[in-house]
């Protein structure tokens, strides 16, 4: 399952922060698509010139790349999470809308737009649909949040009942169930807060509590999508003021790591869950950091280095190995 | 506060976790204290030889190390964890036993014994005493955990009722209340497990749930000490099996991620409480590693790389700037 | 706030119970309406007959009964539970519709009615418009559970966005937030179960819980309407075959005793909540039995034995003294 | 399993409460035992005369009374309480002790004492000796809690390491694990509180939670003894005055029914856990009220008006019918 945020300097900077839970791997890398690169619309078979450049991690797969998340040339980025049991896609393209699917929605929304405005008003004239990469790649079953520069947010899911768009006041999300089940059990928590409770008496017992983190008690610590919710919205407003962009970066994974699925006590048929990558996009430089279970250290990497003028997708190296620095 | 752990690959090299969880800094670093380093007993005032060399974090007071955990060069660890509230130190030295003082534990446990079983027969002949480094610093309210190569364990505590000494079967501590009443409140867990609950029916309602995680339901995801003992110990139950050393080095950091104080919602006096290091010690080869909050990448210290056979403290670089690898 | 259910004998006799909780008093007592009692319609003007004979607790304010729930004398059952911060009634009546007012819901219900497929087809032609029943009485902020005598149910609640008629699974409702969250809500406690859990190692150590009831770990245990609506409808799901009609009251006052109020720890502006009265109707024989907080014994009043073909509403006895037996 | 608490007017009238929990009957009802009666020391054979009368709730077995609690005549209260998994009992009687039965502790202390101090002073002077009644009788695991007519209050526990003896702060008591353990686990719940909390931001969103009782959200709702122990410790601490003594009476039945076993969700064996009775002991009057789960009306026996002088055991009936009070 996966987590996503956003986070801001002091100076406005805006930040995407996401985690990629999975108990399988999906040979995932950071990948960069030029402006001219062609893609296939699987809906149509037309071809389509992509707008603005981008950079996320995804796959290729049958040469049509399928992403996880990006982020555009101006700092738009869209996430998928999983949304199964919920996600409803159209059976059939549904006539006089744009029909896209589910794997290319978010090249849709990154390779065309700037603004979460402007993802908004096209929302309308848009459907998902429920046509295959390819007929060995099932259609995932995805909702996303789509975050721009200036840190405005929402929250875009398609179920049995309704092609909803919420704006995202908390600005995090993870999955299942639908996000506005989410926002009103944030409610239940109402009581939490940073600081030590006071020491109180029951009857004739003087009730304290020695160390640290009282104040939390009553967050939930388990790895589902629900509880880490509470747990990243909770921490997203609780967080410090971030100094500068390493700043920014730093807490970002720290906040990742605080949802994140250690190999320890989730199982999938089996497999143990953990998250594959904690990645966090800087939306004012464009710049791609991530880690990844294997590897602890931070890697980065900047769309604007390459010649975003190509018509190839580039395949960056993704770094899996844990890279110690042997101080002697 | 303070979370450790101790975890073993499946060729049985042993390992310890520990994260030191503070709201200020300490001026800590990693030390070596070799062989023939002078150290001053505080209750007599006798300059004492340090039997086995010892690496560990720590900070230097008047000349005087004062060590945050340590492994010897023969693979005994031990780690000091805060139990304010708890701890109760005599008030003068008790005749006839070795008064130690509760800073000064840490380097009596490494640098005299090698097996939990020596330590434990010696913790017979000893009490801890309230004699201050200084007069600045006061004495710290600490309890201990103890491991060996073999990954034997002791909790061991001193409260107004007694110096208690336990066997650690879930081979974790924290800190407030004592070991016991830990140990007791895990049965509160019981249900917990790895695997999706099956969708069973409540009157006409089938309960599911989507997603993955939902095993641990119930698992508390607060700050405070009680928490992090029960997922700690939920952790290291279930973790997979460990093929070699960089993977125990690689999940033994990712455990310490699931109880780490992220700046992001624990205040003391105002100040963000946070995961000041996460260390790594290799008991088999002499190998501490460690990163910090503000550094994700790990840093490894080899103490048989340094000359063990000396008399001065070598105190090692703490790299605290995060240290990204800028793939372009 | 209040909690509502409905049970079933192994012969198919269906009972509704329901909490009325409440940290002042309304001056409540049992009512029943004969059949040519005429009744004002507030928002028309109009009087109008009493289709069906009904018995319920309410209060009459300006010569107008208040009903807080009631049963006909066919078995149909409506309980209006409060559901303040959601309820969202019109500011005028809609044209072409029948305007009912939130007070006076319950009455239509079970004057003109007597299935609850009856009452779905009738609610497409209503609304629910905000006339207050005088100057000093404020419109509730209702929302209902209705329950015909097959223990068919539904969930009637009015917010900004729609007029929800829910079928009810569950066969339970409490108050806030709506119906549909509550259901999702449940799936969050799919691994509560009557049994104990058997004995598990957590590393070396076995993790076993004496006593009963521990395989309830995990069912939240505070008032709020969340905590309520899980709790009773785990309780609903899992209460024993009911043999009899007095064994059905007899487990309808302890389930409601299960969810009750009891003063001693909620305030309300400084007033203890509590729970004011717990009804239980036998839907096949008229019966309304109840009790209250100042009297746990149980008092039954029988419709059928009052002449139900009157024209004035009978006020019954309400019994709040506590009625001890003496032995000796 | 079970609960037992005390509380007191605001005339400072004392009245202890108990629920006895079981799965199964062991036929008991009230008994009162004169001053004359004699009974058998099941440790030494010999027979002991009944220092002070006492009322209690208990059955008899092999014309030997077993009581579940018991007040005598100076308002002295001993409740016995499951401690299955923790009471230990010596295998032989202890030289120079007096030696008595689990089963016959109860009648030890109120035949002999009038105050909690006289039973600490005495408890020195015993031990507990694990001699069965019968043949067919399994001695009991019991911990005890003593209450006086001061509402001073002691729990005893025998286990493995010690007899002991706690002072009771909180004024309540379940079963499993040691008093001493519970009295920690409350420090957990020191932000539970009876005030609704103030709607709070997080991020964009505000929080805030309608209808009552939401400062209670954190208390946990499952029927094992460490939940019933924390709910019923909140509830007494936090109940109103009680005016008169049927207030109290009233107060300490509902108080009773807030950590009730409700036949709802509980299987021991396959048979549902309910409780048996609850019982409310007017220590100024020496009245022994109760009600059972088969009928919520509230029985009362007064031991004065029964000859205490006698010296036969005085079976009181147990009305265990609904007593339903019909109206018309």
């Amino acid at each position: 399952m996966c987590t996503t945020f956003s986070i801001q300097t002091k100076d406005g900077n805006n930040f995407v922060g996401r985690n990629l839970d999975l108990a399988y791997n999906v040979n995932e890398c950071p990948l960069i698509l030029p402006r001219n690169y062609l893609m296939e619309d699987k809906v149509t078979g037309n071809m389509q010139t992509t707008d603005k450049a981008l950079i996320g991690i995804g796959t290729v797969i049958d040469d049509h790349p399928s992403l996880v998340d990006a982020m555009n040339e101006n700092g738009l980025v869209c996430a998928g999470l999983n949304f199964e049991g919920f996600a409803h896609f159209e059976e059939k393209p549904v006539p006089e809308k744009t029909n896209i699917t589910p794997y290319d929605f978010i090249y849709w929304v990154v390779s065309n737009y700037d603004t979460v405005d402007e993802v908004k008003t096209a929302l309308s004239n848009i459907d998902l649909v429920d046509v295959p990469l390819n007929d060995q790649t099932p259609v995932p079953t995805l909702h996303w949040m789509i975050t721009d520069k200036t840190g405005s947010s929402i929250v875009v899911e398609k179920t049995k009942e309704q092609l909803a768009v919420y704006d995202n006041p908390v600005g995090v999300m993870t999955n299942q169930p639908t996000f506005d089940w989410h926002l009103m059990n944030l409610n239940r928590y109402i009581s939490i807060n940073p600081n030590q409770p006071e020491p109180v008496k029951w009857s004739d017992q003087l009730l304290q509590i020695h160390g640290v983190g009282a104040g939390t008690l009553g967050l939930p610590g388990d790895s589902h999508s629900v509880a880490r919710f509470v747990r990243i919205a909770y921490a997203r407003a609780h967080m410090p003021v971030l100094e500068d962009d390493i700043s920014a970066v730093t807490q970002c994974m720290h906040m990742l790591d605080y949802v994140k699925m250690v190999k320890a006590g989730v199982l999938t048929e089996g497999m143990a869950e953990k998250t594959t990558y904690s990645a966090c996009m800087d939306q004012e430089n464009g710049i791609y950091y991530y880690k990844n279970y294997g590897n602890s250290r931070i890697n980065a990497v900047n769309m604007h280095k390459e010649d975003l003028d190509g018509d190839e997708i580039i395949k960056c190296p993704y770094l899996t190995t844990q890279d110690i620095n042997y101080q002697n």
